[in-house]
């Protein structure tokens, strides 16, 4: 029995095994109807993507990347969508506009992409006011010069009243992967340090404060920006250490950590007083009964580095405008595969699980 | 006086440079609110592209074409995204899953780009029946085996009941710019000729009568299909001397015939007896008082050659399977810039002006 196998209890190590077993069943999309938790990027998302698109779409698909890869004449290139759907349009720290683009360029930039083109699909919801469209459009052009992208291509539909909310925007950024990226979402291996690149929780709190149905008011912004910046930073600083990075959007931080855990069968062990969270984000989670772990960001990603470059990693991380609170917040393990752990503040542990049902819907 | 600009009357010719001088005017996006006819690519469309998005997003996106254009290390890469949002879901000959792979597949075909890659984006209806979820996933992955490009990214988002239509689907293709293809909708010469696919109307008509608001019953079937055999074929025959093409989706033939004519400013001549439409699609058209000029095609285009290619690309044209019914409509000549006429089956003229407002919304 090896020292981190002890770690885990006889009893534990038994019902994580239970666990483990109907978790390692091939998803199945069995669902009669479409619910908003599809759409939440939790177990639903995840049943929906493994038991339907994959065996559908197949190949490239199956690697459950942020973003698609492809060789073009020896070029590789990435390709990754999003559909933007939130509600309200604008908030404080952003908007729908800066959303798409930040949001996209990010999912290229985890995949070890720097975005070079993006194209921006519009759904608009007749009636939408003339302003409220063109300060999208300001949103999506200010967000894109700052990223470094070029919105190269487009197309708008409209649809009847109440077929929208205003509107949806679908961008999808194009850019070439960067040669000092070797990254995988299979290819963590125990000892890995988990590394998060600032505080949790606040673009999903800003979006629920910012709906006013809860008699709450905090100053949270929305922390949506550009990633680049800080995958620039760690493939400097690690190269090919740097295992993988994920953007923990939708689902959080836990939902990211419970994806990846399944993906390359390895246990997650996070120390939850490591985590940085906003005093006031920490204190609105805690009214609204929701646990930070699981809420959206929308500028902070988790990058996976080898033990002995974790700390130079680290250090690049901090140098980066919005980095200034990033934290080593766990390491990989390799039992109990596929789950995720957390070392809570008073010296327990509780598995952290896979989002079920989405308790904040519309957040991106 | 050449003999072309005497074709044309001097009463008529002061008529249309009134026209004309209007048309040159910046276009401008000035409405106060979004209606239906911003999505019908007709004028309003063209107003809020010109107006709003090529002032924001500017650069490529200033060409105006069917797909942005970028080069990456040398390899020349042709960008497309298009929102589909056709209500029913599914209708006669095809569905939405099938429109938004062969659209999106269409668009850079007519950019002289064959389709690489695609990514879809879902924008799902809560409490849509999980079978038609499937059956769009299987119509997605069928028809993007037909046409030979891989789904290699994709995202889904679910709104409340109402705040969509079953779903909407935004799908990007990624491809590479075929070595044959100079093309460009600014390129169009006098005397270059007007090649159309085959018949038109018929995905317009299909949709219109699979939503029942007519009692009128008809054997009409979307023409929905890849475009790329039609343009490899033209790109073999024609080679530089094809100077543009475009597939005649929104606004039908008469909208790509506009827009070019304004791009490149030259006129447009075609025959109408020269223009393929079914006798279901003519029928039908008469009834609901609609000019099949004016409906939807998914699966026809318009290419624009030099004359002494014309022959070869026509032939080519119908070697191909759905475009057997092809033919010469007409050819584009300098006076008077930036006006489409009709030469009518009565020996007449007429002005086949931009769509105004939106007959047949949701078409795509």
């Amino acid at each position: 029995m090896t020292a981190e196998q002890a770690s885990v209890s006889e009893r534990e190590q038994k019902i994580l095994g239970i666990i483990e077993t109907a978790r390692a069943k091939r998803a199945k999309f069995g669902d009669p109807h479409v619910t908003m938790a599809h759409g939440a990027g939790g177990k639903a998302t995840q049943n929906m993507i493994e038991g339907l698109f994959v065996p559908a779409f197949g190949g490239r698909l199956a690697q459950l990347a942020d973003a698609g890869e492809l060789d073009i004449d020896g070029v590789t290139l990435a390709l990754s969508t999003d559909a933007y759907v939130v509600k309200p349009l604008r908030f404080p720290g952003g908007s729908i506009g800066e959303l798409a683009v930040n949001g996209t360029v990010n999912d290229l930039a985890v995949s070890g992409a720097r975005a070079r083109a993006l194209s921006i699909s519009l759904v608009l919801e007749e009636g939408l006011a003339a302003e409220q469209l063109r300060a999208e459009t300001d949103a999506i052009a200010s967000a894109a010069a700052a990223a470094g992208v070029q919105v190269i291509a487009g197309d708008t539909k409209v649809v009847e009243r109440t077929r929208a909310e205003g509107m949806y925007i679908c961008s999808t950024g194009l850019g070439r992967r960067d040669p000092r990226a070797t990254l995988s979402p299979a290819s963590l291996v125990p000892g890995d340090r988990i590394l998060l690149s600032g505080s949790i929780g606040e673009h999903g709190m800003a979006i629920m404060l910012a709906r006013g149905e809860f008699e709450l008011a905090a100053a949270i912004e929305s922390d949506t920006r550009s990633l680049w910046p800080a995958v620039d930073g760690l493939l400097g600083a690690a190269g090919k250490d740097l295992h993988c990075m994920r953007d923990a959007t939708r689902g959080g931080v836990a939902s990211v950590l419970n994806e990846l855990a399944r993906a390359s069968s390895v246990a997650m062990y996070v120390r939850e007083s490591a985590v940085p969270v906003k005093p006031a984000v920490a204190a609105a989670a805690e009214i609204l009964g929701l646990d930070p772990l699981y809420v959206a960001n929308e500028g902070k990603l988790l990058a996976f580095v080898a033990p002995h470059a974790a700390e130079d990693a680290l250090a690049a991380l901090r140098t980066v405008a919005g980095g200034e609170q990033a934290a080593e917040i766990g390491e990989v393990r390799g039992q109990p595969p596929g789950m995720v752990l957390l070392e809570t503040g008073f010296g327990g542990r509780r598995v952290l699980d896979q989002l079920v049902g989405d308790p904040l819907p519309r957040i991106c």
